[in-house]
């Protein structure tokens, strides 16, 4: 498991967090992928409008395909050993009353990070996913006009990096970030 | 600390987050709050391009109230024992070619999972907040329009839930959850 080097000390679950993409190819369980819903079943959300939806196949399904081709031929490259790949939608009102959510996607911006870290806790490797046809993927499952495809994410078992191309493993390295004074600002506005 | 009933197993950070409402009133300094940001710094994001950005003041700055007006009179009641407000906001196209993000909400939705976890992780309770007025929030910090206004949050320490009027103090439980079989489909689309 890799430690991030963070500037402050943050909690294990999340400095250990990043999007590797060396994946073994091993199966996962409707089981085990559970858990990982679960968590994301209790982040917090507007008026608990719980926003966020989970459309999902295992490797091992029927179904597979369907999401696989979705994807650009670059995250196919190493999806491919990916054990379960999920669609993450949002729901663009509340079911409550019908009135338009001001925070559908960020709130399921927060149950994709809880399910992540939950991953993470697994020992699983999961990485979100933009490099996908979002069009194709609305048609092929008739996703309702009142949902927004948000992202797609891939979970596996980690593998050994030697299984990915040499220009894949080059990246097997956690990104690097902006510092702190870039994204963080006391009393006033004052990014350029 | 409560740890939330779960229909399976998930993280105890993860099962122990909720958002209440129970503050004491103490301070908050900006060391206890800078490892919320580094947390959130390190969330994931389409093509890394971080579109996060938080604008916050501690409870013993002269530029509170600025914030704490923001707040519908519901919110103040309780945020009032706050030591710190959030405002999170994203940066709506990528810095590196200025194409729109199709992700920068839900991106920062993830950030904003992480910054929620880490406080859990160290005690306080941090709680979202759509109940503010997001046209004041961007005139009052002369917020560009390339960035997006996505909420607030109240990060505390925990107080007594008797220091809370009646009625918010009946809603110090942790909100119920949809059924995963409402949000998480295997394979097709089967949501009415």
């Amino acid at each position: 498991m890799t430690i991030k080097k963070t500037d402050y000390p943050v909690h294990n679950l999340i400095a250990s967090r990043w999007s590797s993409r060396a994946l073994s190819g091993e199966q996962i369980t409707e089981q085990e992928l559970l858990p990982l819903f679960e968590a994301a079943r209790f982040a917090p959300s507007s008026y608990n409008g719980q926003p966020w939806r989970f459309l999902y196949a295992l490797s091992t399904d029927p179904e597979w395909p369907l999401f696989f081709n979705l994807l650009v031929p670059f995250n196919q490259e190493w999806v491919k050993n990916a054990g379960a790949l999920i669609l993450i939608l949002s729901r663009c009102a509340f079911e409550s009353n019908g009135k338009p959510s001001r925070t559908h996607s960020f709130d399921t911006g927060a149950a994709w990070m809880s399910l992540s870290l939950e991953g993470v806790s697994k020992g699983y490797i999961v990485h979100g996913m933009e490099g996908f046809d979002y069009n194709k993927a609305k048609e092929t499952f008739a996703i309702p006009d009142d949902y927004q495809i948000e992202a797609m994410a891939a979970i596996g078992k980690p593998g050994s990096k030697e299984l990915l191309s040499k220009s894949l493993q080059e990246k097997e390295v956690p990104s690097p970030r902006k510092p702190l004074k870039d994204i963080v600002f006391r009393g006033s506005w004052h990014k350029i």
